[in-house]
This record gives C-alpha cells, sequence and structure tokens, in this order.
C-alpha cells in the first residue's frame, strides 16, 4: 500500500447528517483513521435512519434486514470506523477525553454551544491533548445564532447567502439548488483548515479550534464576484438561461435535450456563426463586435436557438465543437455520475454494501483530485453501527473485554 | 504578527482567470508567500482587463488612470507579489525552473497539455526541485479533453456536472447558477490536494502532482447525494420552490420579500402552524402525521404561503423564529455580503484599492474559517503588474539591477 498524506493521523469524528460526516470522509480519503463516534441510543448517526436503503434485493424504502444501509450512510460512511458512546453519561464524556488524549484531529458539527454543555470543548480537550486540532462546522459559527435568527439548514443557508439571488429571471422566485451546497461548501473549508492547523500543530507543537460557519463558507464563495458592483455598472445578474451581455452564451434547446455553448469573443461568436451555417453575418454590423453582438443578443440568441431546436444535441454538438466553440450537452444527474471519464479518475465512485456488494446501480463521491505520489480511493464500505468498539477501545486504551462487557450494560457505550 | 500555518512556503502562482486565482489566493490566506508569475507582453492575468474598474472615483466602466484597477484582480491578487516572465522565451522558462527550486508550491490553471509543451510540467521541474508539489487545475484532468468534447468554462462544466438539473420545475430549462461554482469548486479541492501534498512532502522529502478537474471537482459534489437513485424509488428532485416530500418546506413569498421555511418534522410543523394561527390543525388527519402532511402538501403550503402573503418578512419571521422553527429572509448577494456577523467573522470583507483605499463600496471573499491560533487576514491589496519583479529575483536569485534591466529590455521579464 502507498503512503497517504494523513497515514497515521487519527481523527474523532462527532458528526452526523451530511456537513461534518462529509468533511471526515475526505479526511478518510486522504488516509486518517476517522473514528466515528456514535450515540448508541439513537441508532447511531441519523444518516442510518434516511430512506432509502440498500437491501439484497436493490433500494427499498424500507429496510427488509438488519444488515440494510441507507444510502445516505453508505455513502459518508466510507473509510471510518464505528464506535459508540453514550456523552450523556460522565463516564461516556470521560471515556471521550481518553481516546482525545491520542487524537490528532477532532471534528464536531453539533450546534454552537453543545460541546461547552457536555464538557468536551476545545479548552477542554486541550489540557490532556495540546496538539489536537479541533474543527467545528456549525451554522453561523461558534459564536452561536444571530440574534432574531433561526436554527441553521441547507436551505436556510442557501437563502441567507445570496445564492437563490443568482440564477433565474428577475420576476421568478427564488432558485432553491437541489445539490445541497449549503451543507457541502462548509465542510471543504473546514477540511482546508484542518490540514492547515495540522501543519502548524507538526511545526509548532500546537493546535487550534477551527471554527467553521456554514453561512460564512457559502457567502465567501457568493462574494467571490462581486454581483451587487457588477448590477449597479449596469451588468445584470439574474438574466435565467441566456446572457445577454456575453452573447452568445447560454443554454438552449435542441430536440431531444439542452446544450449549453459559451462564445464570448469574437473568435468564438465567428466559430458559432460558421457552425450554425451563418457565415454571412460575420460582416454584418449587428453582429461583427462583442458590442454589437450585446446590443443585438436577442436577435442573435434567436438564430441560434432556432437552428439548436430543429437538430438533436449530438447534432448540433457535433458541429459547434469541431468549430472549436466551448460547448457541451446538459446532463442529468444520472448521466453525470455515470462518465466514464469521472469513473475512471474515481472522482464519481460506484458505492457497494458492506455484505451484498454492489447490488443496487448508485454512486456516489469520490475524492476529485488525484495525486500523483499517493492513493485517495476509499475502498472500506461504511461501517455497522458499533462494529469497532472493542477493538478500538482495546487498542488505544486497553481495555479488556470484561469492561467493555461492563460499559455497554451501564449504557456508557 | 502571529505564526500561520503556511508561514515561510513559497508558491509560485501560474494561475489566471478565476479558478486557479482562488486557489492561490486562500494559500495567501493561510501564510503562504504567493508569488504570482504574469505574462508581460499581454498586460498579465486576463482579471486585469475585466470590467469593471476601481478609479478615483469609484466603480466605472472603463479605467480613467493607469493604477486603476479591475474589480477581479483587487479582489482575487490580494495577498499576493507580482513577477512577469515570459514563458515563451527559453530564458523565460529558464528563470521559471530556478524559481521553482526555491519554491514549495506551484500552482497553474493552463489548458491539460500546455506546460509539457513549455517543457515546465511536473515531471521536469521535479529535475531539480523533487520536494515541490505542483498542482494543475484544469477542465477535465490532466489527460486532457474528452473526445467530441469541447473546452471548459464555468456554464459548461454546470452543464455537463448535472447541478443545472437539480433546480427548477420538470418542465423548466435547465438552471444556470450565477454563482460559478463550475469554477470556484475545482480550487477548494486543489487547495485540498496541495496541502495534503505539502504535509506529505514535509514527511517524505517528495513532493507530487495534483490534478484535478473542474468537472470532477463539481460533479463530486452533486454526487455526494444519490439524486438518481431516490428518484427511482419516487422521491423527485425538481419540485421547484416547494419540496412536498418535506412539507412545510421551501420557499414563500411576503409582502415584501421571500423567505424560506423548513419544517420536516412533526415537532417543527407544529410550530408553524401555531405560527400561523392554526393549531386547530394539528390534530386534524390531514396534516398530523409526516405521511399525512406530504399527501396533503399542496393543501398545508397553500394555508403557509396565505399567512405569509399578508404579512412583511420582517412579521412572517418573527413569529416563526420565535416558535423555534428554521426560517429565514432570501436576500440578495447585496444584502448577505453585507451581514455585520460575516464581515466581523471576515468571512466576507470590504475590498480596498491599493492606492485609493476603500473608494467604492464593494465587498469579497475573505477566508471563511475561523483558527483560534492563527491569522487568516488577507490585508495586502492586489499588486501592480510585475511590481515585485526586481526584488523577487533579487532575493532569490541575486540578480543585480542590470541584469534585471537586461531580461526586461530584452522582454524575458
Amino acid at each position: 500500500m502507498s503512503t497517504r498524506p494523513l497515514d497515521g493521523t487519527i481523527v474523532l469524528d462527532l458528526t452526523t447528517a451530511l456537513a461534518g460526516p462529509y468533511a471526515t470522509l475526505l479526511l478518510a480519503g486522504l488516509g486518517a483513521r476517522v473514528i466515528k463516534i456514535e450515540n448508541p441510543l439513537t441508532g447511531g448517526d441519523s444518516s442510518r435512519g434516511n430512506s432509502p436503503y440498500v437491501t439484497r434485493e436493490g433500494l427499498r424504502l424500507r429496510r427488509l434486514d438488519e444488515v440494510d444501509m441507507s444510502l445516505s450512510m453508505m455513502l459518508r460512511g466510507r473509510g471510518k470506523e464505528s464506535l459508540t458512546i453514550n456523552l450523556r453519561t460522565d463516564e461516556g464524556r470521560a471515556l471521550l477525553k481518553e481516546l482525545a488524549a491520542h487524537a490528532d484531529v477532532l471534528v464536531e458539527n453539533y450546534s454552537a454551544g453543545v460541546t461547552e454543555r457536555l464538557g468536551i470543548d476545545h479548552p477542554r480537550l486541550r489540557e490532556t491533548n495540546p496538539r489536537l486540532v479541533y474543527t467545528s462546522i456549525s451554522g453561523f459559527g461558534a459564536q452561536g445564532l444571530p440574534e432574531g435568527g433561526g436554527k441553521a439548514m441547507d436551505t436556510i443557508i442557501q437563502a441567507l447567502s445570496g445564492l437563490m439571488m443568482t440564477a433565474g429571471q428577475p420576476d421568478d422566485p427564488p432558485v432553491r439548488l437541489g445539490v445541497p451546497v449549503g451543507d457541502l461548501v462548509a465542510p471543504l473549508f473546514a477540511v482546508i483548515g484542518t490540514l492547515a492547523a495540522v501543519l502548524q500543530a507538526r511545526t509548532t507543537g500546537h493546535g487550534q479550534h477551527v471554527d467553521v460557519s456554514m453561512l460564512g463558507a457559502l457567502t465567501s464563495l457568493v462574494a467571490a464576484e462581486p454581483f451587487d458592483a457588477l448590477e449597479s455598472v449596469g451588468i445584470p445578474l439574474r438574466t435565467g438561461p441566456l446572457v445577454p451581455r456575453l452573447a452568445p452564451f447560454g443554454t438552449f434547446e435542441s430536440k431531444n435535450g439542452w446544450i449549453a455553448l459559451c462564445a464570448p469573443t469574437d473568435a468564438l461568436a465567428a466559430s458559432v456563426l460558421r457552425a450554425v451555417g451563418r457565415e454571412d453575418l460575420l460582416t454584418e454590423d449587428r453582429f461583427a463586435t462583442r458590442d454589437a453582438r450585446v446590443a443585438n443578443a436577442d436577435a442573435l440568441h434567436a438564430i441560434i436557438g432556432d437552428w439548436i431546436r430543429s437538430r438533436t444535441n449530438e447534432e448540433a454538438l457535433s458541429g459547434l465543437v469541431a468549430g472549436g466553440v466551448p460547448a457541451a450537452p446538459v446532463r442529468s444527474t444520472a448521466e453525470a455520475v455515470r462518465d466514464p471519464l469521472l469513473l475512471t479518475r474515481g472522482e464519481v465512485v460506484p458505492l457497494s454494501h458492506p455484505e451484498y456488494g454492489e447490488v443496487a446501480d448508485v454512486y456516489g463521491s469520490g475524492i476529485p483530485f488525484r495525486l500523483s505520489g499517493s492513493d485517495t480511493t476509499l475502498d472500506r464500505p461504511a461501517p455497522a453501527l458499533s462494529q469497532d468498539t472493542e477493538r478500538v477501545l482495546k487498542e488505544f486504551l486497553d481495555y479488556d473485554a470484561r469492561t467493555v462487557d461492563e460499559l455497554r450494560r451501564s449504557g456508557v457505550i
């Protein structure tokens, strides 16, 4: 087995649902040993109870057997070990602290303030392990909810970030994106912050608290383009499928689907006109310069739209792409995740059930970068609840079988 | 000055436009010294020529003065130094190789294959610097364009990733998101890969190639939820502003805006009904259980929608939030980036021009995580083209003023 960037790094994973588990999934892909700590009373991570489930007979809305596993857990639990601890007990919290003394990183996504109340926040755990990197993902940051603000969920974060008003037309309702970017962007920044803090800890010997807000993370991406400043100088944001100021530019309906096309420069616009058989327009005043094309965007888009509408995606694209125009089909998620190139690169991977293997035709996120000197495959399926409890407690704390048994009987693990 | 995670790390930045420069911006925020290498013949990074510009008089579509700077560069150039090298000359490439011997990281976002043709790809630079981490961001990955595929631009990546089909209603056109997530997600993974490779290099002494595809990065996020599997068991994806299967859930129009509301559980749904003054419905068969609410989602959404429509955002939210319902206003990007909480946390920051300061009311991305033991402020404004050339060449390669002058006259720098 090749070396991995986080080989030998121990991560305690106190996360549930999506944002936190996605962060620790990426750390597992980088080679960290991720020990997922789940609540024994509630059935563990809430994702274990998300319908649908992978059963021996494929995907079903309800479990047919105890070993059936939710698709969410199959996806997010890969490469992790499962240990149960009841953190509402004094013994459970003491156990967590003992484990934290052996860890390099802890990741949690409780609501702000919960780890303090439980007595397992960064200041407390740092006492026994000063080099611990302690990463928190919460809705609005470690300081808690804003005045008059409600709880965070993906849709709430999308609404507050401004993202919903960057799609559609001016009079359209806000556009809720199905991809839960409110949940998914924060963990990317959490991993960046965690890796940075691990680097620093290796130099200084001191860990630190990495505090990530879902709203801050997504809004910082929205702020990567200064949309309101652009609008103030007449560059509108909500222009729907077409973008007049870059014409020809946007998505167009064909006989059997939609294609996207981007030709904001003179050279690309000329290629488009040649591809649609209208070389004659190249020298026409209405379309000869970028300013002219922007002024006559509707006419230009109508000409191109008519040509595409009478062709299939394949017919339209072969001409455009041959001419060097950036153009592509608009794909469904089902098509996108089965793209052979992405499967080869491991950016998307087929998911397998720990017992049934690849029984359902389901795909999930891989690690979307390739390291020439290292492997980032997530090939260990998600764990059953508590499957590693005994082994982990033996290995880290030298607990014998009797002690583990007592802890289990008394509801600590 | 506090220690930063990447203090002492030298990054050579061969990127232009958005995806690459955003990656190196984040590295600068982590404390790396980022030396931006720009083409002296073309006026440097294409972002320098993106209208609008910040002028002494505020934001303008055209430059009024030579020191006026594009908003794009003001945002993406922060914390970087600027050095010009003409990589089309033999001397320019030799110069880059000499600098690379002193660097820890190189980031580039040329089209796949370009660095090989220039003779500055990873295998070449590794010869003189085996510990160099070499990060490439391209449309589809280092192997180049897929068969029959066109070039990558943000909209093309959005189309191919499946993302566009995760918003809107079933018969709506694909939804192009204004936030350029095709450009912005890849750099997040590039930074994760780079930091991981830096960690590994510090252990092994060996750098590696980090190969990130824009399509792979965005599609891996889309694949974090198995949408097509969910649809196969009757959980539809494109449901527009409302989500019947989680009812009450979605965005609702008020007298003066829109609000988002998420109440998929019994307790939250009850809170919503109490807030809208319809406690009487709590025990009604149509709404008493989650299954019932899903079956009668239209009726439930209509009742809530009517209540919200006759109130302002503020009126509707005060009742909902007081009842513990996750609810929030749908904000414009202009409102979102001016949120005092986010400005305090540094997730969004006001932008300043190197000479004029904060003359325009413009905001940009900060580093969206807080490190308790380190500072991630990007407080050095973007550099003028080539402003650091002489100093950098003196410092790293001990070039004297005459040598620099000759290189400049011969068009190498």
